[in-house]
């Protein structure tokens, strides 16, 4: 089996290279050139343009796209529908929003290109081996990708989870509960920080994933990055988000579902982007207006 | 080597057919007869009362209490004060506020006998298979004791944490950083439960423990809960909580860290205990008074 692979970035070259492991063979594209060029050299079959790529494809033709969120994936799919033909599949496997996925569908779908929104978990381990994957589409045609990811997952890591839109769905939900737990486990490792003991944080996160009820990937990170550099003191504590968390919020907040905790899980994420806040000013200046308090001056 | 086990319940029990299937003998009491007598058929060596229990053990003795927290703990140790002599030890392996085992400790060391607090993590599961364990007391000491939790726990699934009440303490935060997991997991779940599409949960928790970001133990025990009720339709939505999450916010804003994901989930156990709240007629009675807006009538 052959899929074109367009994105050969950290997660698709990983992907290439589980799926070249695993028997189906990807023809990897990339506008970056340097992409293109480490994928070769990983002994990874690639086309210097899409049309190649494409022209190296039996049919049904079977695209996997791994470009980030947004107008990039934008951009390759409005593509694809030109060079593409009716029967041809499309798979989107990065952090769509879901409900770009169902448009794209839609649009596919007036050439009779079937698109499959697939959300990938794992992270760059996953996806070179192991993947984890939530794929929305077109039921019946399911059954021609499902190779893809019997070959590629980890054992019961893939789940076909309904129409289109409900594979990226599923993936954002997964990233907000991501969110709030790794937001547990900072403030958890917080607290200890600046407890009255002097506790070893590796220690501590190796006894934790050795048999503790908070035992889980994410600990296991925590114990790889504490062996690393103890006290992560090479490093600043401003948590960048790439809109996962953001959405599943906004979907609480439609659905009216209250989820506090991934709210405020998202809310400290925008906090520690901030040297200092204005509510901060505000609330220092009312203190000080009522009470007399002394502020801070710049 | 042979120890006194003071409380057969649920974890007691556990932890006594650990012990001896690893080599350790233990001598089993419980002031409730019907634990006692389930010992007794599960091949546990018991005896009648305390004395008799301490009788058994050769010297130095060791005890391990395995009972609630806070009084029944209390009133072992203080009649462990009484029965014990120099040199003895006692292990407090419930879930106690460390600084009552700091206090335990010190009123144990008048008499010469060595506290050891040690928070219990994994569950009844973990109690019995190994387990894993966070341990505080006297370093000197801990000699004595080590062969106990080699025997028990899971590979590094036990750490000595330092001096009197850091084994509790970073118990408390364990189970702060479970509350956030928690409340994360549950959250993610009630997402679904109202989204557009038709998930089902036991296949979704399934697929996220086979190779997601998120696979955790806490993860399996969902997948283990829906596989028996899909939609938990036969347990209500009421969070118990038993300490340690309070103790973690507590100790938080002692040292003025923001916690506000632990914080948030032990609130939401408190929101969860209430049919109804005060703060709710508060907020509808006020929007009634400055606009009108109607009430929902008792």
């Amino acid at each position: 089996m052959k899929i074109g692979l367009i994105g050969l970035g950290k997660m698709g070259l990983n992907l290439a290279l589980n799926l070249a492991d695993n028997g189906i063979t990807p023809i990897g594209f990339d506008i970056n050139e340097q992409n293109v060029d480490i994928a070769k050299q990983a002994n990874i079959v690639t086309a210097d343009n899409l049309a190649l790529m494409i022209s190296k494809l039996p049919s049904p033709k079977i695209i996997w796209i791994m470009v980030p969120a947004g107008k990039p994936t934008d951009s390759v799919v409005n593509e694809l529908k030109t060079v593409l033909t009716s029967g041809d599949i499309v798979i989107d496997g990065g952090n769509s929003f879901y409900k770009d996925s169902i448009q794209r569908a839609m649009v596919l779908e007036e050439k009779g290109i079937t698109f499959f929104d697939v959300g990938t978990s794992g992270g760059q381990a996953g996806a070179r081996h192991n993947g984890n994957f939530m794929i929305g589409g077109n039921p019946s045609k399911f059954k021609i990708i499902e190779p893809i990811f019997i070959a590629i997952s980890a054992l019961n890591g893939y789940l076909y989870t309904g129409p289109s839109g409900s594979g990226h769905y599923l993936k954002m939900v997964h990233n907000g509960i991501e969110y709030g737990m790794m937001e547990s486990i900072g403030e958890g490792f917080d607290v200890l920080q600046h407890s009255p003991y002097d506790y070893n944080n590796v220690d501590v996160a190796r006894m934790w994933n050795s048999g503790s009820v908070i035992r889980s990937w994410l600990m296991e990170l925590a114990e790889q990055a504490f062996s690393d550099d103890g006290n992560l003191e090479d490093i600043k504590g401003t948590m960048h988000s790439s809109g996962e968390g953001r959405w599943t919020l906004d979907e609480a907040l439609d659905q009216q579902v209250a989820t506090p905790v991934i709210a405020m899980s998202l809310l400290m994420r925008y906090r520690s982007m901030e040297q200092d806040t204005f509510s901060g000013k505000v609330v220092s200046a009312l203190r000080n207006e009522f009470g007399g308090h002394e502020v801070d001056k710049k």
